[in-house]
């Protein structure tokens, strides 16, 4: 299933996933939450292909969810920066993750989850909430299929 | 950049992306939260190719994410609902709404967001917040990288 791209799509949902593009961009974010900052240490996360990831890191750096700047330690290197736009994805990485630690994993499976960094506790699970402040169970969150916009929603 | 199977990957965030497989699948679970049930209502709001439309239902199916069911009006058709695995990805569905609303989209772009069911409002802002109640700022959340586990984390 090729998909076209979304740039004109006005579901919110939809316009993520244009610019994440694939799965391999949430695991470059997660790794730089991680503290990778090099090339050859993406490389070795991820098992990629040299000319792939080089493909993917520049179009997170023209999308503005990666920044590059000189290594930190004054050699040659130059080192790939999240920017407040690639952090504001935290939200959607514990998401996935609490979502398959739930729903996923088998019970005895080992599993690493997204911690508070200063107490290495994992995180509480995500809440739904309304303007008014009510938890919203997930049947109470109205997604629109683009195709049938509602009247005053937009 | 061939992804290869995450079955055994100890990385919450990694396994989930395995199972979600595409942005197919997320989108696909949008338009079933949106109230589309039958094939060609999908085939119409995705315009995805039958067949491959086929393959992604049956893998939803098999994952346990969607279920079949014979149609409500009780024609020969076959429906697919959610099962609570598939509308459990509504916080992810939420997060990834939420960062293109705030990142992605320009400010005059007309734009599609979830919201509560009841007043059509947009959701608050997804909060992370820690064991302990505090609400943690993205660089406070911290992603092991799936190869350097650490020690009690599992």
């Amino acid at each position: 299933m090729k998909r076209s791209s979304m740039e004109n799509e006005v579901c919110a949902v939809a316009r993520s996933l244009d610019v994440i593009g694939d799965w391999w961009t949430l695991l470059i974010v997660r790794d730089a939450l991680a503290g990778l900052r090099r090339f050859g240490e993406f490389q070795r996360s991820l098992g990629a292909a040299k000319n792939i990831l080089t493909t993917r890191l520049r179009a997170l750096v023209a999308q503005g969810i990666l920044e590059t700047a000189p290594a930190s330690d004054g050699s040659a290197y130059q080192e790939y920066r999240l920017t407040a736009k690639g952090r504001a994805l935290v939200p959607v990485l514990v998401a996935l993750g609490q979502w398959s630690n739930e729903h996923v994993f088998l019970p005895e499976q080992e599993r690493i989850l997204p911690v508070d960094r200063a107490q290495r506790l994992p995180i509480q699970p995500l809440q739904v909430v309304a303007a008014d402040g009510r938890r919203l169970a997930p049947e109470e969150v109205h997604f629109d299929a683009p195709q049938r916009p509602p009247a005053g929603l937009s």
